[in-house]
């Protein structure tokens, strides 16, 4: 995203460029600061000052707002640093795909463009060398909502590579809208994946003293060097307060609010681990054990399969063109599992026809059971498959993988009733 | 739903009709009571008996059961009671249904047929006498999955007929599965209605000893006698245990767990009152006084309008002839209201047809805010509507109402983002 036509001559005549030291005066007040990227979060009206205190702050600007140019940014600022290694730490790589949290790390440290290098991760998080040597590389820079199957593929065989070239975790800083879906991808794409494999976001944008980008990072960094275990997680506040990160297993996570710290929660099953504030990491459930296994990445996915949520006057044959076409439906059903009962013939064709039809329930809460009633045995009875307690978005990635990786829809069937990595099956009471 | 064959035939064998006092052999136990009418909550081999403690047992019958009839059931036991009005006292109209919930009642008088009498409800809740007057009347016996628009407006038209002939309030057995869209339903067809109007089920049925059935109708007796409040609203378990009932919005519930006694929720609202096991009804938000004004009915509902979870990889070309074809479209979006930026031409076309298309969130919990991204300005420009912190399942009923009740896309446009039913609008700090 871009300033306005007005803010961008403004900052134009002044000679302002990214990363230059520059006086603003604006609304009555001035500002003395290094001139930031623009960022994704920020109106286009709001140029945003890095201060000597070291807090980011966004000023809105208009046409009687004056801004000069004190010092233009060196060369020497721009260039990477050279960070030395360590002897004795864990390597963590660092796998930039956008997002707010990417941008973030591009604030601290005054970088022209959006990047994620060594130096930005050191600058922006020195704790962090305390850990891990780092190593970072920005994959793509897009919006989450963007992201689609050859992002997530081009992610899995990242994800391997930084492994066999010897990471001993992969972060995986990514916008939080379809983090979940991500999660979800990479835990079927990366089967027994050796190492901790962490897709991490910000809810908040790093001009907000509220921010937890730096946070975050840090709770995953801990949690990689320290946990010993294996897997893909996401982790984010658990809270509202700054003291407690969840780790969440990666076929469990939804994103449960659009703007709080703790939007992301694991539904149907308990959180992996905690880190608290301090960076201790406690493992609560029975992970594996991280390992030098050879990493498998089983990267294809089907197209044609759909994700629809039921509601009551949702009409068969407006769907039918749209369903018939398709090579796999996940319903999220309502209640224990159900669709308006007019939906079963055409479900019972579609299931013939070799369409793998999948059953989840929109209370996201709770498991399937379509024993109970009789539209959920007739559904049953037309071949629809009950997908206990898995969550609709992680059912139909999982859809998508299975057809891709199966030769039959009978193959495909089964593997949706196969735990696979930690998506279904009651791990709670209820 | 029916009994398997072979239990069929051991009842018919045995002559026993339902309300028969019979001893039952099965698993080497003996059982005497009265038989119940068969349950959609039990398998097809389970019989149920009304024990002398007032219980109902479900009993799994095979080959090898024996069944005797000691006394078949006599006309006076089935014919309705004389229920003698107090004075004094409100009246209250239940209007059923179906459900789990009218089949409790169903059950604990060994009415043969769902029916929910007069009688049926005394003799369930003996209590609900003491704090008011009931007429009670089957409307429909359905499962709720199988509710359309059709009942919906049978259902407002009859709970306006109660009301005009002397109801101080209406409660509506419901089964789950799609109460929270019903209860939006009414929120909107009954527009200032000024009795309370209270949608009630159960989660467990009645031959478990944790049925939430008559706690929940009797909790909903207490609110419309104690409250002296107006609106409509849905009344369930606000705990796992038996001591607190919620009192949620209509247009702000949702069902999130398929099977807890707790699963509905209030989202992005405060819980309206709460009544607690002694009956003690506390209002807690600000909510309208009931009265003697004319009750208001506008059931017009709209065809062709579309409920759709944004995914990444949903493929716009899929959804083209459908969203195309539609009247509207509610779209419930990725984080803060996004959809991958491919669907944005089709959906400024879409808008300049007169298509409504409306944003909600898939997170549920917080608010659309379509202002701070990229993605979100293009979709507004294009003319989609964001509807802030209203649920997708209520959107969708707003705007087939919306629709049906304007004359033009533009004015529809403007009823989506009005608040009408306390449907939109920030109650909570995000």
């Amino acid at each position: 995203m871009s300033y306005s036509e007005e803010t961008g001559r403004l900052l134009e005549a002044a000679g302002a460029t990214e990363g230059a030291m520059v006086v603003l005066e604006a609304a009555g007040r001035s500002y003395r600061g290094r001139l930031m990227p623009h960022h994704e979060f920020s109106g286009p009206d709001i140029v945003i000052l890095k201060m000597k205190s070291g807090y980011n702050v966004g000023i809105r600007v208009d046409g009687s707002s004056r801004i000069a140019v004190e010092e233009q940014p060196s060369e020497a600022a721009r260039r990477e640093e050279d960070v030395q290694s360590k002897e004795g730490l864990p390597t963590l790589s660092l796998i930039g795909t956008g997002g707010t949290i990417a941008s973030y790390v591009d604030y601290r440290t005054g970088a022209v463009h959006p990047a994620l290098s060594t130096s930005d991760m050191v600058n922006a998080i020195p704790e962090i060398r305390e850990v891990a040597n780092i190593r970072a590389k920005v994959l793509f820079s897009i919006f989450s909502e963007n992201m689609g199957p050859e992002h997530w593929q081009k992610l899995a065989e990242c994800v391997r590579d930084e492994i066999e070239s010897g990471a001993d975790g992969v972060i995986i800083p990514h916008g939080t809208d379809t983090m979940g879906y991500t999660a979800a991808v990479l835990s079927f794409m990366l089967p027994d994946v050796p190492k901790p494999v962490v897709l991490v976001g910000a809810q908040r944008s790093s001009d907000r003293p509220s921010s937890d980008a730096s946070t975050n990072l840090m709770a995953c960094a801990r949690f990689c060097t320290e946990s010993g275990k294996a897997g893909v997680f996401v982790i984010m506040h658990d809270t509202q307060g700054d003291d407690s990160f969840a780790v969440h297993t990666g076929t469990r996570v939804r994103k449960m609010h659009t703007s709080r710290r703790d939007a992301f929660r694991s539904i149907n099953a308990p959180v992996a681990a905690h880190v608290d504030a301090s960076g201790k990491v406690e493992v609560l459930e029975d992970l594996r054990d991280s390992s030098d296994a050879p990493v498998r990445v089983e990267p294809a996915m089907e197209d044609g399969v759909l994700l629809l949520q039921y509601y009551p006057g949702m009409d068969p044959e407006a769907f039918r063109p749209l369903i018939m076409s398709s090579k796999g439906v996940v319903f999220a059903g309502s209640g224990l599992g159900h669709v308006n009962s007019s939906f079963v013939p055409m479900l019972r064709e579609a299931c013939a026809k070799g369409i793998v039809v999948a059953m989840t329930s929109q209370c996201l809460n709770g498991r399937v059971n379509m024993n109970v009633y009789d539209t959920g045995r007739d559904l049953l009875a037309a071949g629809v498959v009950p997908l206990l307690d898995m969550l609709p978005e992680t059912a139909y990635i999982k859809l998508r993988w299975a057809l891709a990786n199966t030769s039959s829809p009978e193959e495909a069937r089964k593997v949706m009733v196969t735990p696979l990595a930690g998506e279904m099956g009651d791990r709670r009471e209820f």
